[in-house]
Order: C-alpha cells, then structure tokens, then sequence
C-alpha cells in the first residue's frame, strides 16, 4: 500500500508549523507500505491543486492530511469538513475568502472515511491524548480536509483519506500564556499510529467520543 | 410574522437550563411579530417530533433553537449541523446513540438559514460577546439543528431556522473551576437581538468571523 | 462606619477598569455606615502615596482595594500580598520595576485582615461566582494590598483592609477569544455584599477553599 | 557540592505523580555535585519532619522541592511560600487543615533563594516552557516550601532552597478535558537544568516574568 501524508508550511505569526515538522519525523516505510511525505502551502485552492496532482502522481491509498490546531491539548482526528471558507486571517498568497463555497457542486459536508474512533483509540492506547473533533475550523486547514473528501468522493472513489489536527510543540508556546503543546516525538509517533490504523483497520469501532458542545 | 423559539431542560448535572430560562424572560411579541416559546426534552428524536408538530400547528416563519453550551464564553451562532448522533452522555430518556445518521436520507450537513452574521454583529453591539461556531456538537443540540434544518429543507423550504449556543449562567459555576458564564439577562437579551435580526434582515452581510480551527 | 473603597483607572490596553466602573454604581451609605469612593492611577508608590492621605484625610475603619483581574472567571478576594514590585508591563506612568522589594521594612508579607471567607461566601450565596485567591500578582494591584496592609500593620492597627481582584466586564471581551468576563451588576453587587460583610463580621468563617495549587 | 531534590508520592486522584517520575530520570552526579533524590508523602507536617532528617542526615548545599500542578501550562519556578494551610481536599493521612498556620512563630511568607529568574530562563533557552509563579497554592505543596525555607532561615542558614510544580505528563490527561500536559522528558530536563543552575548562579538576573495578576 502507499500512504501520502501532508503537512502545511508555517502560518500565521509562527515560524514554524508542528504538522510538517511530525511528518519528517516518519519512517519512509510501516507495515510494508510507503510512506510519501508532502509539505503543502497554507493557500487556498492551490493547496487542493497541488494535492490532486500528488494523489494523480503517485495513486496512493490512504491520504492523511495534517494541520497545527494552536490552543487545543489533543491530537483531533477531524470528523467532518463543511462546504465554506471563512478566513479570520489571510492565507500565506493573502487570500482572505470570506463564506465562499469551496467547491459549488459539492456536499455541504463530507465525512472522513478514515477509522477515526481506531485511531484515537490507538493513540491513548499509547498513552498520548487524542479525541475525536467536529470542525476543523474555516481556514485552509478544513479547506484541504473538505478538497480532499471531494476528490475522494467524486474521482477517487477508492481510495481513504481525513485530516488530524495537532498542537502547537512546546518551543512555540515559550512567550504564551495558557497555551497547550505537545511534544513533537508524541505528535510524530501520533500520527505513525494513525498511519498504521489506517492501513489495518477495515471497520471502524464504536466508541464514546462524542461532544456534548 | 411569527416566530418560534425552543428550549431543551436541564440535562448532565445542570439543574437548570440557561436556554430556556432566558426565552421565558423574552417578550410575548416584537417588532409586531408573535414570539412563540416552546420547552423541548433534551431527548434523541422526540424532540424533533415534538419540533415537527409544533411547527405545523403554528406555520412560523423563523424558527430558532436554543441550547446549554457549558464551557463556551460567548453567545454561539451555530453555522451547520452534522448528520450524525453520536453521544457523550445518556439523553433525557436514556438514550445513547453512537455514531448514527439522524436522517438516513438527509444530506451531510445543514447550513442554518438565518443571518448568522448579521445576528453575532448586532449582539456585539450591544456590548454582548459573541461568535460564529462552526460545530454544535454532536449531541441533541446538533440534533434538533439538524432535524430542524432538515424539515426546512425538506417540507418547510419557505422557513428559516437555526441555532443558537449560550454559556452557563453564574449560578451554575458558583462551584466549577475556570468556567466561563453570562448573566442571564445578557443572554436573554441576545435572543431578542437574534430574533429582531432574524425578521429584518434578508441578506446576511460578510464579517470576518471564521475560525483557524 | 466609615468605608474607603478604591479602584484603579484603566491600564494595559484596556480604556476601562471595571473595579472602579463597579465602584460607582455603589450606593452612599450601607448599614448605616458611609461608603467613600476613591479612583487611585495604577501606578507604583503614588498609589500608595494617595491611599495613605485618603485614610489619614477620612480616618475610616475599612478599606477595600479592588482591582481589574483580566482572564480570572471569578470574583477573588485576595489572601494575601507579597513584599515585591515585578512589572510584566509599565504602569501608567511609565514605571516597570523588576523584583524590588515594595517597603525595605517591611514583612515579606502581609495577610488581608478582612473577613475574606465570610465574603466569598456571602457573594456565593447571591449566585454571584467567587473564591479565595492566594495570589494578588506583582504588579500594582499587589502593590496597593502590600502598602495598605504594610500601613495597617503600622501605623493604622485599628483598622481592616484587604483587596479584591474582579474579572473583566462583557464588553471588554468582544474581540478576545477565551476571555471570561463577569456583568458590572454581578461585580458592583460583589463590592456591595464584602462591604457589608466586612461591617458585619467580626470572626470570620473556616469554609473549604484552599487551593492545591 | 550536595543537591537534594524531593518529590511527592501521588494524590488526589492520581495513580502518579509527574515530579517523583520525573526526579527519578535525573542522574546521580552533574557538574561534579551529587544529586541525592528523595519520595517525600503527600502528608502535612510529616513532609517537613522527613525532608528536616535527610537535611540533618546529608547536609546538602542545596535543596529543591518538586510538586505537581494539575492544570498549568509550564514549568512554574514558585517565588514564595505562605504561613498557612488551607486544604481543598483531604492530605495522604486524611488530614485536611483549614486557615491555620504552618509554624507559629514563623514569618508570614519567605522568598525562594534560589536563582529563579535564571532557572526560567534557561528551561526556556532549552524550548521548554516555563515561568515565574507567584503562589503554590495553599496544600501540602506550599507547605513543603514554606517548611523548607522556615528550616533554612531558622537553622540552616547557609543553604539555597525552592520550590518548582511540573505539569501533568499526557498520560495523566487522557481522559480529562482541556487540561494541558508536558512530556515526562521534559519534566525532567528542566528539573536537571534547575539543578545546574542553582549550583552555578550566584546572582539572580532580573528579567521580565512578573504578573499582573
């Protein structure tokens, strides 16, 4: 099997972005599949461009996406992606589309067609905290997530893809107050874990990870 | 015109519920529109039913529900509801549903109908904090959200519907640690805000209020 | 009786200081007893400077600082003040000591004399959320409880004082994420219930809120 | 040179506790000094009578106390242990002292003497997030540091000692909400870096980590 696994360039105020930082960490192979490694500019609709012609290139089976989620505490295995971009800030082209549909023939939402509750359980398993989400927020990060379902859903009907928000890793939260991070070890092997859940797991589990809000 | 508003009672620990509290401090009539109130149980399905019925008794032109959003800071315009029921907790009746579709023929998502942005502008104005959220969760604040957009779309296309999140008031974090609340009366007087925005305006304005993640 | 009751003006990048908003709804005379209003500028030594010739001018029997506690989700009545000035950011005046002591002669610190248990529960029993906090800071809001009580202890030993620390109001959180704030009706009835305590109570109550850390 | 690093057995609800995890990583000899590691129990005074014999046992130059803080975000160097106990919740030995003093004839509050602006800035030189705390809460933690340093300023003069809570390591935070966590890695790099600071700094330097609450 071949595994392509994203992460963003750096956005924002900061100099780095902890999802491609992960990503390098990873062994090229597990399980016997190939692991392809892209970093993805933080721009709307070339990101999905670059992406469509990466999954062509390459014909992957799996394609997880990855995107830093600076404030929450967890690993997020992301849900579902909606149908809008919302920017609060400007991309890194200086796009700053405001309730825009991204893609207008599309659903209003696609769900991930990853085993999201087996990967959130293996994570924890391994003692590092991770939950389900249900937003990935408007900006690009929900952008590429929603880009790549569609795809997924309309051309490759085949093939498996989501995305995983992580937080920041400690060096960017020296000079911030009240901010959570992960350390980059836990967020690599994190997202070797969903990697290896993805390739293994045909049906997903059922277990309680809902959120009341 | 008329307008229905709906609570759901107390559920979890919470011995009351902010939400309908707040509707019963709201006036009978406004900007010569009948407010319609309606107390719904925080119960999978029965509260659509419930939902259903009293739509079709009273043909309101704006429906907008209202729920308990414990730990949220601001008044929370919800943008979408999700397809899904997947439970944290046991409903009102006992029940947990785990990862189900709500409608099995319904689309993915349901964006709300109302001037979402317009509704989180004007209650700014009013010195009141407020937000845009992208996820109600995926308990039975999303469920009802989603049922109601749901019929909207589906038997009552001439309506328009929503939801709307409240924080905790005071006295229900008198022994919580670091969770937020707002006074009673704000919130209250946030529904009115809603409601008024909800009749008068017919084409929702751009703000920047997306969300990173 | 007579109660001198203080809050700073504006600092930071705030342009109001709900403690002393908070202050001027107050009434003139509680129990029987004069309540006097002072707005102090929140900046070292001069602050302390004026309270020293307000108590001497007003000769009163209790005072009560109160200040703005931007990110605290409760009303806290403060335990105690350390004997040192350590600015995160300027004072208004253009001041920013760095870990120097406030009064050479001074204990390394002074416990509020006030009946800070008594208060909180009393502001409780309104609905009103509250605590004990055993931190005042090192800025001037410290600084102001250290020099009235290093007063007190000194050359005042007759009368009660203590500081209390208020969250922000609504309006100062609209453009902040995750920023708890508190009604001014909420913060003004506070102020209005720990001085009427303070009248009241000669021995304070022993109630459970220690904190671990 | 003698340093003596302690830390508490589990409490609460923990079946671990971060600082003795972590003081077990460190080695036995660092800048030619020995570093001598010591369990102490979560138990009023029985902690002090403890960490007093080991002092009069090993006669260390040096002595820092380690505690966890459940609910912070950083590694928090404590500037200053308070004259009282106050227990929100029952010690190791079921003990639970309310609003009493810890020695009677000691002074209301003593400062760290050890260098800790400079602790702080090397922790942060090393992308570990740290900063000055102003309060250790008023439990067994505050008491141990108020304990050790009524000790040194009392008996053993010429002796450096703190305080410094650790965060919860992740797999404390599994399954607790919005509660951050910090690699057990490091935890106890910075506890090591504490330890050679202390035993190399001289003078504090003066930097800006002070709070304005």
């Amino acid at each position: 099997m071949k595994v392509l696994i994203t992460g963003f360039d750096p956005f924002g105020n900061e100099s780095i972005n902890p999802a491609f930082e992960a990503i390098k960490l990873l062994p090229n192979k597990v399980l016997n599949s190939n692991i392809i490694k892209l970093e993805l500019p933080t721009i709307f609709n070339k990101s999905i461009e670059i992406l469509e012609k990466k999954i062509i290139e390459i014909d992957p089976d799996i394609i997880i996406c990855v995107g830093q989620a600076g404030g929450r505490f967890k690993i997020t295995v992301e849900r579902v992606a909606i149908n809008i971009d919302d920017a609060r800030i400007k991309d890194n082209a200086g796009n700053q589309p405001i309730d825009e549909p991204i893609f207008k023939n599309g659903e209003n939402a696609y769900f991930s067609n990853l085993p999201i509750k087996s990967i959130v359980e293996n994570i924890k398993k391994n003692k590092i905290p991770a939950s389900i989400s249900n937003s990935a927020g408007s900006f690009v990060c929900n952008h590429i997530m929603y880009g790549l379902l569609y795809l997924i859903n309309t051309k490759f009907k085949n093939k498996k893809g989501g995305f995983i928000h992580v937080p920041y890793i400690p060096e960017q939260v020296l000079n911030k107050s009240n901010m959570p991070s992960m350390s980059l070890e836990n967020i690599s092997k994190s997202l070797l874990i969903a990697i290896k859940t993805s390739i293994t797991v045909k049906k997903d589990i059922k277990t309680i990870e809902g959120s009341i809000i």
